[in-house]
């Protein structure tokens, strides 16, 4: 549950950045691509950014960690981001957004990532969209846009033909295909949980489940923006994405509408599970109960009779009698099998009304 | 739970298909009619669907399982499919919904069938409705649309005198209609687990519950999306849809949204079913409880007593008096039916509270 | 939970009848209005119906029963209604609703009636608004209408000098009033199951909760389509419905929204019932278990003791001392007024905390 | 739960009164004003009121009780209200609303007040607002408008100089302010309930929270129309409203708007006190079975053993040994102290947890 | 649960203040301020608010505590503040609201401050925006301004350069941030109480989940009118209020939907630890009923046994028999082992089914 929140001190000014914690240093790439070609290199050097676009180009500049704040401010110099659009690129996290600043549309994203440690790490990333230029601002690099990076460069589909939206656009899709493998491992381990909360003779399965509740609810606090940003980009006309790019967008809306339905459906079964745990567990109690009651109820009096002959009152004339002991030991049998008759018939042994 | 995505690997550029694992390949059915004749044929060879539909005619070609990436790419290139529509007719399972292309409007639609261990399967089926032709691509052969096809053949009702969106719609109104089977069943399933939850006594009434539970999830799950896009269907004017048909499919809207209340209350009874076994499981422990707390508490002091004059100390002048053993049986008596006095007064025995 | 559903085959064509099992052949009544005068007949010969109706004149006609398919469709030749209309007139169960057709405003409506065995029925009544006539299509006749029958014959209120828009109100006004006597024996119920609840000493306390929330999910599953026609009803304008009976429907709107707000209260209370008679077994088994384990814990120990002294070794010093006995007694005695301190100091036994 | 309804009787026409029974005689108040001075006066004759009103004056007939049809008719014509009003202002209880008719605004409200025996009761007052007078209609007197009637005759405030519509704001203002010490009490009685669930020793705890419940259920939901309704009012332009008004109008609305808010903060916290209620129920029961446990299975193997030595076998060799017995207590002693500890080491006795 | 009203009596005439109790006289700040300059002081006279503003000042009036109904009056007098608007400040609690008002735009916020003894406090603060000043009435002096007001003297960002809308808009945002540590403590509260839940062993756990669920109903209550408020300032164009301020503040109104999100989070986690702690807590019962029905479910039959041949019957062949002791202990040797093989066989001893 607990959430990092690296805001800058209560009451700063606006567009102060506060780095988070263990971010590295920023590793810029930059794409420059053209429908005939593209060419990617790392920068190494902020002055390259400077260099003029060459005519009918188009520039990705992939920005890879957080880390240091000359670096930032100078690429955003360098292309006129505005400073509050930096602070929401580099505090977060933020709530997923569509936002426009003059000069740019700004995207801000997030997507789930299961830890081994069961833990949803939730890494943001903000696409500044310009009229010719895509910057992307990655918390940490987690290699999600090498696929795309890969086909931007095999100039395979239409995308090295196309601008900044339709790689933004790519990219997002990319990173809403990344929730799919997410919400697929709850979903399994759901199934594994499903057959422990029936057996509920293993006392970690409730603590499994509530592990369960609490990851799809971090998935579906960052989904629900999430789907709301997309639809806005689907939906609402926006400066610097074109009106093809939204068809495909609303393509990437569909998916993430579908996670999200996946996203109720988890939570729902989660929620069941718990309820079947606790019934399972009364269930099984109660099957304990049967025996103890069961033993408890035909011996106790039994034992009490032979406790009674086992006084030593001088005066017991029963303990004369030639064959008191044997008609105790057959009165004894029969208030046994008589209890059990009845518990029988009160349907507490064996399985009467399954019988029906 | 568990759910098949075939989506292509992450990252893949838009229009790749992934065909559904265990689609059987393609297998093409054309029928052309025009309000005098239909002629329905399976189309063995491709270019059989480029010849020009004679003046007044209208064509339907169901493909039938998607297991051949060529033939699909075939078909889409002669009638103009777009890659990304082709792609969201292969790429199952797809969220329900309406989506405008050049020459066709695209229908995602998915229904509900009940197997027999107790899965829902949600089969996908895509309508393209182009102006004077309607293709329909069926993730496998389930025979549902085989009732239209022969109406179709017969000249019955309007049909033939209709043009594509007709047939759309007298289809999507059949695939809509195989959701009350499954509806009937699960409704079936929970009047028989009710009284099972009521007797408690077959441990696999709650996982029958819980089967139910997710049952009815995964139809809320895909029928929602379905009901929005019926309603799109109904109420906004969209291309190749003509107003007659409209008002047809707000019949079928209709019926979705009389499913979707059934499954409203389908969740709500399965979720108190729960309920109802939970309390019943702990009723019948209490009534065990109570058995068990009458034997041992009447028994248990009785018992003690006994054991007090089977102690073998030398001097207990008790075991020398003539009538102790008698008054000790009598006393023994009393205590026990005091007990039961109690008991019932504080009732725990008997029906005390219900006569009143 | 079951529900019938007597639509046709699946894949059938629209317009085809589904006569309801157990629906009795129609009975025809026809009153025919004017400001002066109300005649009120039975049909026997459809002809009649084609009879022009006198200047200044309304009809009603009123169909009971469905059970004749050829009459079904004869009445509708003679006023021009339209198949599919005919079709949701008679293939109950329809989702409540108002559907516009030429000539025609149709309005279908469902009513609850508490059955003796306390199944709800919903028997549907379709209305088909014309400008000079008013048809009903009762499934089979219950009486409903017979007080707004009288009325127009007394020529009691306005209702002689409105058209078949104002019968209507009147009729659908009635209609609704038969909610109130379903909502108000499900509330008796509930404030009866309160006590039995708290009391949860009856096992079938809980099948009588369950059966109230199914009826209470039923009552809301027909009410809020209902509320939906009305509201539509009352504040859109319709053809055949004139804006003096928009006013006068406004007042029904509002009672149907008082009977689903009423219907909620039910619903909450219900669940709160399954929840408190679920604590109250519970607390129950706890006083159970107090008295248990007080017993036992008092007279396990004693017992041990006693059981202690009852052995036969050859050498137990103590059995041969004089006062031994009466010292173990005491002893004993001090340990079981000890346990019960022990237990009250704990709150188990007494009120202790109560007395705060 | 029970609900009182005084509609007239099934079918019968609209318009029709049904005095709710046990409503006294009506007793009419006449408030004549203007900026200058303000007479008020019971009404004994009701020609009174066919007086015209002075130049530059207003009126305020408040009608206490409805007790007498003939009396509510004539102040009807003698105003102009519309029988349909009139119906809706006798015929309690009706959800709140506002309705305009022609040269009246009508609005119906309704507050709870918290009766001794803790039901509570929802009153209706129902206020005819015209252009130069405001006619109330209170289903019997319980001073809510004293303060203001008061407010009036000494001339405070804006009031005097003001219409019907500033004063019909004020009484409902007061009759919002009416709310308040309801949810008060509500909220104290919960704060109260609190302590007794956690001790959870006090049966009539889950009595007293359900009626909490109910009672926060009648309050929502005589609460959410109200909300509707003053929102209504303070944001549409109506008729006989003066804009002016509509401002002080907002506020009410924030009023009603803060209470439902509390009054959904009261439901969420009395769900969560029958959680806690049976948690606790349980936990205790657990602690008390922990004893039940710790006694039996200690002094049950123990007794078993002394059970043996008091077996009455000719030949049973131990019972001659010299230290047999000592030997024995010792085992004995060594058997109990060993299960203690295992005991212990499952954390059942004492609070191993915890220390860590 | 208990909260305070301080809310004038009822039916008391618009425009009466009602100071909170225990609230501070009135101390009053004045900062004016410049593009190039600032000056911040006390204002010992209210005389000194009524001097004419520099051109191109700016001025915050700062009111800390409302102690002093005649400083409160006078201050509105000065500026022109409407009594209603004024009351709304004062007379606490409100809902957050936006407002306008004839020269100004009022802004009632309210923020959540964690108590040490585990209450929120919702202390209000009003803003009034006007043209060229700001005043604040804060009800008492808790510091969360003073950030602001260094960063204005500092002259640091770009707030000196502009209005008065700007400050309102920065000191808004950081009144938001104080929702954080709010948010921040229950979250890590929640993350020790799970530990403690899974545990089960501390009854204090289920009262502290308790307090959380309280806090969080708190913080949902305050936060979701403060949502909606901050959303209206950003989105509605509003006098007073620039373009470029509401950029700005829709930033704020992301990070409120955050904290509200994170809000229905907490809700959601403390929710279902409330169901851990009952399932463990019933887990741990059935834990120690196993212990115990094992214990009693062996020895009970054995100490029967025991007791049938500590009968003293003088006629009882078997105790004469020379071996049947040592008989006798294997006999209720082999029934113990049996018994335990049988309840391993059910699983209720040792973890047989998770060997699967």
């Amino acid at each position: 549950m607990s959430f990092t929140n690296f805001r800058p001190p209560v009451g700063s000014r606006p567009g102060t950045l506060a780095i988070p914690e263990g971010s590295p240093p920023p590793e810029i790439h930059l794409v420059v691509w053209s429908p005939d070609a593209a060419e990617d290199r790392r920068v190494e050097d902020l002055a390259e950014l400077e260099r003029p676009l060459p005519e009918g180009s188009f520039a990705w500049v992939d920005v890879r960690g957080l880390g240091d704040e000359a670096v930032l401010w100078e690429v955003s110099r360098i292309f006129g981001i505005p400073p509050l659009a930096l602070e929401d690129a580099v505090n977060v996290p933020q709530r997923a957004k569509v936002q426009e600043h003059p000069g740019h549309l700004q995207v801000i994203a997030r997507l789930p990532t299961l830890e081994e440690d069961g833990a949803i790490q939730t890494p943001q990333v903000c696409f500044m969209i310009g009229p010719r230029h895509l910057i992307t601002f990655q918390e940490r690099y987690f290699g999600f846009f090498d696929a795309v990076r890969q086909r931007l460069r095999d100039g395979l589909g239409p995308m090295r033909k196309k601008g900044p939206d339709y790689l933004a656009y790519a990219l997002i899709d990319t990173l809403i295909d990344h929730y799919y493998p997410v919400v697929e491992a709850l979903s399994d381990e759901l199934t594994t949980l499903e057959e422990d909360a029936l057996a509920a003779d293993d006392p970690d399965t409730l603590t499994r489940i509530h592990l369960v509740r609490r990851q799809v609810a971090v998935l579906r606090r960052i989904g629900h923006p999430q789907r709301e940003t997309i639809g806005q980009l689907a939906r609402s006309p926006l400066p610097h994405v074109g009106d093809d790019v939204r068809t495909y967008l609303r393509d990437t809306d569909n998916h993430i509408a579908q996670i999200m339905e996946l996203g109720d459906s988890l939570r729902e079964i989660a929620v069941g599970l718990t309820e079947v745990f606790m019934t399972q567990v009364s269930h099984r109690t109660n099957e304990i109960m049967k025996v103890l009651t069961l033993m408890a109820s035909i011996f106790i009096p039994l034992t009490f009779m032979a406790g009674i002959y086992g006084m030593n009152f001088e005066y017991m004339p029963e303990l004369h009698v030639r064959y008191a002991y044997p008609l105790l030991i057959i009165t004894m049998f029969v208030v046994g099998i008589g209890m059990l008759v009845y518990f029988r018939h009160r349907g507490w042994i064996g399985r009467r009304r399954r019988d029906r």
